[in-house]
C-alpha cells in the first residue's frame, strides 16, 4: 500500500481511470449538487452582475463533462499515477502530458491534497485565455462569471499594471498578486495567488516552448489568514490544438517536502495542524477542488469566446 | 421577513418552485457529486453485496429527476409554503397534497430543518413498498441497495416479528425500531427510527383512508448518541395511482415547539446546542437530507419492481 492514501481507497479497481477522456467532447451533464452557501452566493452574484455589460455571460445552468464527473466519483486515484510538486515531476508532466489520466484527485505524502485535470476547449485559443487572466481580475463581477456559485471576489495588487495594454501579458500578469475569495465546497477560502513566470516555480521554459505551451497561469498560493506561508502550488498550462485550446492543470495543497522551496513553505505543516487539516481533510479538499476545477473551466470554456469577441478590444 | 429563514434566502424569487414537478416523468440525469466518505462507502458496500442473490440491484450509476435537482439548487423555499409538524398541518397535508410544491427545503422556527417531496413511481405499487419496509431491514446489504453511496447498516429491534409473514404489515413494521446508520452529506449519522401507527404521531387514520393512502412509513427519530431524545419527525405516505405509486414525504429535524409531543422532545434544544447545530447548520442538513431523499427514492423506484418480483415470495 502506498503511503499517504487511505486503505479503503486501494481496495478499488483503478484500471478504468487511465483512459477517461475529460475534454468537452464528452457529454455535458447538468450539475446536480451545490452546497447551500454556494446557492446563496449565486443569488448575491446574480444581483451584483445584473447591471454589467457582460451580464449575459452569467450562466444559470452549469454543466460538466459526464465522464469527468464520473471519474472523480469513483474514489481517489492511485498516488503512484500522480505528479509530485518536484521540479523533476513538473518536467515529466510537460514532456508527457498524454501519459497521465485526464482527471483525478488523491492525497500524496506530506500529506498533500492533489488534483489533476486536462481538457480541450473547442473554440478557445490561448490568446483568449491570456486576455481572460488580465481582464477578469479588474472587477469582482467579472470574476463571478467564471463560477457563478463559487466565486465571491477578486482584486489584484497592481490594477494599473494589469490593465496596461502597452505591456506584454507576462509583464501585466506575473508577480501581481490576485487576492481571491471563493468557495471550495461549502468553505469560503481567501487565497492569495502569486502567479509567477514558469521558471520561478521550477518549470523549464525551453521545455514548455518545445511542447508548444503558449500560456502559463501558474504560481504558488497562500491562505489569506497566513499570507506569508505557501500552502498550494498551482499549475495551469495551455496550448493551441486543432480541436481548441488544451488546458492542463495540477494542484498540490499541503506539506509535501518539495513545497518547502516556496516562500514560507517550511511553516506550512504547523499551519495545517493548527487548521485541523489532516490527511482525510486534505483528501476531501482535493475532491472539492477537483469538482471546482471541473466546473469553473467547463463554464469558462463555454463563455470565453463570446466575452473575448465582445470585450477584448477595450482591454 | 419570516422568522427562521436567513435574510439572503428571502431575496430570491420563489415564484417558479410552486410549479416544479419532481415525479419520475421528468428527465433523469446522472448525479454529479458524491462526498468522499460516500465514495468510499460505495466501494465497501459493493464488496459486501457481491455474494448476495440481489447483488444485481446494486446500482452503479444513480440518476435523479433533473427538475427536482434544479429546484432545490435555487436556494431554500419560503417557510410560509411549508408544513409545520403540528397535527393541524399534518391534516392539511393529507387533505391537500396537491397544493404544496413537489420539492423544497428550508428552516422553520425552532430552528427546524425542513424537507418536502412528492413523486410518482411508475411500475411501483404500495404493496411493493410495504414489502420493502419489512424485507430490507433484515440484512444491512439489502439496506445498501436503497442508496449504495450513503447507506451503511440497518438492523431492527425484533427481526423475528418483522419477518413473521403470519402477521399484517402493520403488526410486523410498527413500533419495531430500525437502527440505521447512513451518510447525510458527508456526515455518517446513527439514527433510531421509531416507525409508528399514523395516529401515534398525530395523523388522522380516517383522513388518510379517505385520501386513498394505503401505506404510512412515518415515525419519530432519535440520534444514536442520544436515543431518548426525539430530534426528527418523518412522514412518508403512499397511495396507488394510474401512473404508479405516489409517495409524499416530509422531514422535520430540530426543535420546533410541536416536536415536544414526542418522547424527549423537550430535551432536543439542549442537544442541538451541544452538537453545535444552529440555524445555518440545520439549513445545510435540510439540503443534504433533501438530496438524500431525492436520490434514495429515485433509486428505490427503479429497483423495487424487479426486487419484488424476484424475492417477495420468500418473505
Amino acid at each position: 500500500m502506498s503511503d499517504g492514501i487511505p486503505e479503503s481507497v486501494t481496495q478499488q479497481d483503478r484500471g478504468a481511470r487511465n483512459h477517461v477522456r475529460s475534454d468537452l467532447g464528452s457529454a455535458a451533464t447538468p450539475v446536480t449538487y451545490f452546497a447551500v452557501p454556494m446557492q446563496q452566493q449565486f443569488a448575491a452574484n446574480e444581483q451584483a452582475v445584473a447591471t454589467k455589460p457582460y451580464a449575459g455571460a452569467f450562466a444559470h445552468d452549469p454543466t460538466v463533462p459526464l465522464d469527468w464527473a464520473k471519474s472523480i466519483q469513483d474514489g481517489p486515484m492511485s498516488p503512484d499515477e500522480a505528479n509530485s510538486p518536484t521540479e523533476a515531476d513538473l518536467a515529466a508532466l510537460v514532456a508527457n502530458v498524454d501519459s497521465y489520466a485526464d482527471s483525478g484527485y488523491t492525497v500524496l505524502e506530506g500529506p498533500t491534497g492533489y488534483v489533476q485535470s486536462r481538457m480541450v476547449m473547442p473554440g478557445v485559443t490561448s490568446e483568449m485565455m491570456r486576455w481572460w487572466f488580465v481582464w477578469s481580475p479588474l472587477e469582482s463581477e467579472r470574476y463571478t462569471l467564471w463560477f457563478p456559485q463559487a466565486h465571491i471576489s477578486n482584486w489584484v495588487e497592481d490594477p494599473d499594471r494589469i490593465a496596461d495594454t502597452s505591456l506584454s501579458f507576462e509583464e501585466r500578469f506575473y508577480n501581481n498578486v490576485n487576492y481571491v475569495k471563493e468557495y471550495i465546497g461549502s468553505q469560503a477560502l481567501p487565497i492569495e495567488i502569486h502567479f509567477t513566470t514558469p521558471s520561478e516555480i521550477g518549470l523549464d521554459e525551453a521545455a514548455l516552448k518545445a511542447a508548444g505551451f503558449t500560456i502559463s497561469a501558474s504560481g504558488y498560493c497562500c491562505f489569506g489568514m497566513a499570507p506569508e506561508i505557501t500552502t498550494m502550488l498551482m499549475v495551469h498550462l495551455g496550448r493551441d490544438t486543432d480541436q481548441g485550446m488544451e488546458w492542463v492543470s495540477r494542484y498540490w495543497i499541503g506539506t509535501h517536502p518539495a513545497m518547502r522551496r516556496f516562500p514560507g513553505g517550511d511553516k506550512a505543516a504547523a499551519l495545517f495542524e493548527k487548521l485541523g487539516m489532516d490527511k482525510d481533510g486534505l483528501l476531501n479538499l482535493a475532491y472539492e477542488l477537483s469538482v471546482h476545477d471541473m466546473t469553473e473551466y467547463t463554464n469558462l470554456a463555454r463563455i470565453l469566446p463570446g466575452l473575448f469577441a465582445r470585450f477584448s478590444k477595450e482591454a
